[in-house]
């Protein structure tokens, strides 16, 4: 249980949020609603491969003896009903549709080792797919790949109850995962506000970041071990379950990352941080980006290893969750506001060090306004305005998305370039993210228009090139970003990703058209 | 500054070290003393090609002309001296002979790149060499290779002092790297006994995991990126300064761990956590290796976020490093040691929390004895303890030296089976490390003994197998252990990893006979 709130805190943290209790009232389940995008009665989803200049690779059509050989190979587990076929071909944002006829539903990592290696043999096209909650558009087929869908593959196979080391298989939803992990007084080292549908298997194929990444860092240090079925079908055992290996390559860093490309997750071994014992949000106001940057810095100094969050948002997107949202500021209305998250052993100490950081932030000047949470209740409130965002955003109108990595006090500059840039073109321009570098920019129109992206591409990317950042800090590549790539990697790095591609996929099944830039 | 030791600690705690004040007196330097095993006058080391069964691969040998081009692309750094070629033809454990005749000691990627071009023409066999004090033999030639030595790389290129990020040579020492960060408030992420000699490179290269590792992960998440040059000299840029970057394949973490097999390591970009204020070292006598366990746990759970390490070390350990190094114990005689170190922001605070921990951990039994330690030099006199066992048995004999991963509650098991089995043939058979599941098991003699080997191989690797251990937790596989790789990694792996260094390296120069399983 999370402690009760401590004494120590200036009078202006204790206060309710400000006309907010109508909204603050709904239950709030940021993630779940992923979903419900795709809601009937929405227009249809242009084509892909209709809409963007991309050409249908020489694969292999779906015969009615590549559907029995399914059927045998997962019995009950073949989807071919149009109806059933439509969400999983349309991307959450809503921007790509495939047009695949079969969706399979293994249980079992044979399962999925008999499935690729039929589609091996007879060169057919085979889309992975979690939860479906991606930016870039990874996780639906271009044309009528087979979506091969990890949802049944959702059992957890172990978890040590000293070392806090969970084996779960790919399906598994982070939201359960979460919980199940939080009754054994462990966390999960990730979460994002997918988490109500995104796959602990996508999770990890897509390198995901999200919010707790501050504190725990990348999946590439927490996943200790990965089944992974390759293209030809071969089962590749790397899961080990131990803090420590050195027995030569660690494979298993191949597949983190590589959106399905290289191989399919199916079994994922990752050291899960014992739960904290308390923990504390604070919500604050910034008076300008400098003072963001400062809280941050202030916030490292006298935090130290409690800190587990520190989030941002401007302006724009606070009006944006109370117009499409109807969730009501908890503070004065500000340039900027940033959540800040504490997790500790010990909640009296805690309470002591977040309250002399607010004292201190408030007395410089560096924070104008704020609120503190310690009951569950109103922490995930605080968290609902930050976490959705993007949800806010998709209502508002075409989002041009960027998820850029950037020198921290460069972060906002591109923010305010483009609303010169851009004036009247945009409807919205805004800002959030992390304070480890990640801009998650975001431009909104009445609809998609060719001269608004123009005036944003190559633009953006250029900006971002010239300050040696990364056009994908956590979103990934998928279909959307493969031919920006160039931008943060030199050719010798994406030479040895296609020979990589070309070692473990050498016919290319695997979630053709992502990941890798399209062939010149 | 540390801070000064709080008031809040149980008398027994306050006392000195009994009857240590003359071991205690004299400067520790723990590794610095990783170079001194090499001493004149110390009987000669066997060549390896004549003490182990390995044939020399038919690359070519150095010629008149091949120097010429060397002393063209590196300008004085060519060393072809006998004399000067000792100590780095041999290992730090003084088991291993190679019989190098030219090593080249570049200042630059660029100089590293012309040097790899030309290997790769001539066909010439290279070993990379970082401080050369590796475990598994993976840093000295096995034959007549050329050492390639990264100890003239050793520039800091750059640091930025908010977010931590250090930008490095390859062959910056970790002691003067540490040194460096610490004089801006920041540490380095890893710490391990051979800091005063060991390299960067050499780290990355070799995956060290080491004393920090339980705090700050292993450096597949620490390392922000590389620059690598390729067997063929091509330099492969992945040299990004973010903490997050999805763009594509993490290529980077192909080369971490593998031991310049795939490519050699040239600069690094390192994350580097905040200074913490305060740090205390507990150094405590446990009745048993349960109590031990109980420890840790108890440890984790009231200690948490501060918890920086906790390592453990049988009486025999203690036996030694009292009789070869005159280091006194600093608490009464007890079966087993634990030495728990935490960093935190606040001293007020983790001494609280120490002392808690502490008083529990004696009113409950799992602790008999203990002395604490705040100031710099205690503090570094109560870790010489545990850093410098390596050195302790070094000079008790020949040394058969393990380095397991284990699960932790069976960490200690092989240890008295082994003393069992070995009966009296071993001088002493003793274990010690970290609590994160790695198991340091050293067995000593007068002298290498057939016999004993027999004794212990592959006994010790089938006991870890049947526990689905790593038979190399951290040290690595270098030379020793790359026949051993089958009882921790499935013929699958193995085969990839054969088929990534044809990739990278197809003619197999790059730090040959090391790493990979020797073709049957």
């Amino acid at each position: 249980m999370l402690p009760r709130r401590p004494l120590a805190w200036p009078a202006w943290l204790l206060r309710g949020a400000p006309g907010a209790a109508g909204s603050w009232g709904r239950p709030v389940g940021p993630l779940a609603r992923r979903g419900c995008c795709s809601a009937p009665g929405t227009p249809e989803v242009p084509l892909t491969r209709e809409r963007y200049p991309v050409r249908r690779l020489p694969f292999s059509t779906v015969s009615k003896q590549d559907l029995a050989a399914f059927e045998r190979i997962v019995p009950g587990g073949v989807v071919t009903d149009p109806e059933a076929l439509q969400a999983p071909n349309v991307d959450w944002l809503r921007t790509l549709r495939g047009c695949s006829k079969v969706l399979l539903r293994p249980r079992t990592s044979e399962e999925v080792s008999h499935i690729l290696r039929h589609c091996h043999e007879r060169n057919l096209a085979v889309n992975p797919q979690g939860g479906n909650t991606g930016m870039v558009g990874g996780s639906v087929p271009v044309f009528d790949e087979i979506i091969l869908s990890t949802a049944r593959m959702n059992r957890v196979l172990s978890f040590h109850s000293v070392s806090g080391i969970l084996v779960c298989q790919a399906g598994c939803v982070l939201e359960e995962l979460s919980r199940y992990v939080e009754e054994r007084d462990f966390i999960m080292p990730l979460d994002l506000g997918a988490k109500g549908s995104c796959h602990i298997g996508g999770n990890v194929a897509t390198n995901a970041g999200g919010l707790r990444f501050l504190r725990y860092g990348s999946l590439h240090g927490t996943v200790l071990g990965l089944e992974v079925v390759l293209a030809d079908g071969t089962v590749l055992d790397c899961l080990t379950s131990l803090r420590k290996d050195n027995t030569g390559y660690d494979l298993k860093q191949l597949f983190i990352g590589s959106e399905g490309t290289l191989g399919i997750i199916t079994t994922v071994s990752i050291l899960c941080p014992p739960k904290p014992r308390a923990v504390n949000v604070a919500f604050l106001g910034c008076p300008g980006f400098a003072e963001v940057l400062q809280t941050f810095s202030t916030c490292k100094g006298m935090l130290g290893e409690i800190l587990s969050a520190f989030e941002f948002m401007d302006a724009v997107c606070m009006q944006l969750v109370g117009r499409h949202l109807h969730l009501a500021s908890p503070v004065q209305e500000s340039p900027f506001y940033v959540l800040i998250e504490t997790s500790g052993s010990n909640a009296g100490h805690d309470a002591e060090k977040l309250g002399h950081f607010l004292e201190h932030a408030l007395g410089s000047g560096l924070v104008t306004d704020g609120t503190m949470a310690t009951d569950q209740r109103k922490v995930k409130m605080l968290w609902a305005l930050r976490e959705r965002i993007t949800e806010a955003l998709s209502r508002d109108g075409y989002v041009y998305k960027y998820d850029l990595s950037l020198p921290v006090e460069r972060l906002y500059d591109i923010v305010t370039d483009l609303r010169a840039r851009l004036g009247p073109h945009a409807k919205h321009v805004v800002g959030y993210g992390h304070l480890d570098g990640n801009l998650h920019l975001n431009v909104t129109a009445e609809a998609f228009s060719p001269s608004l992206l123009a005036a944003l591409e190559p633009h953006v990317y250029e900006w971002t090139a010239g300050q040696q950042g990364s056009v994908s800090a956590e979103h990934g590549v998928g279909f959307r970003k493969r031919d920006v790539l160039g931008y943060s990697k030199p050719p010798g790095a994406l030479q040895l990703m296609q020979q990589l591609k070309a070692l473990l996929d050498p016919k290319g099944i695997l979630n053709p058209y992502k990941t890798l830039p399209s062939q010149a």
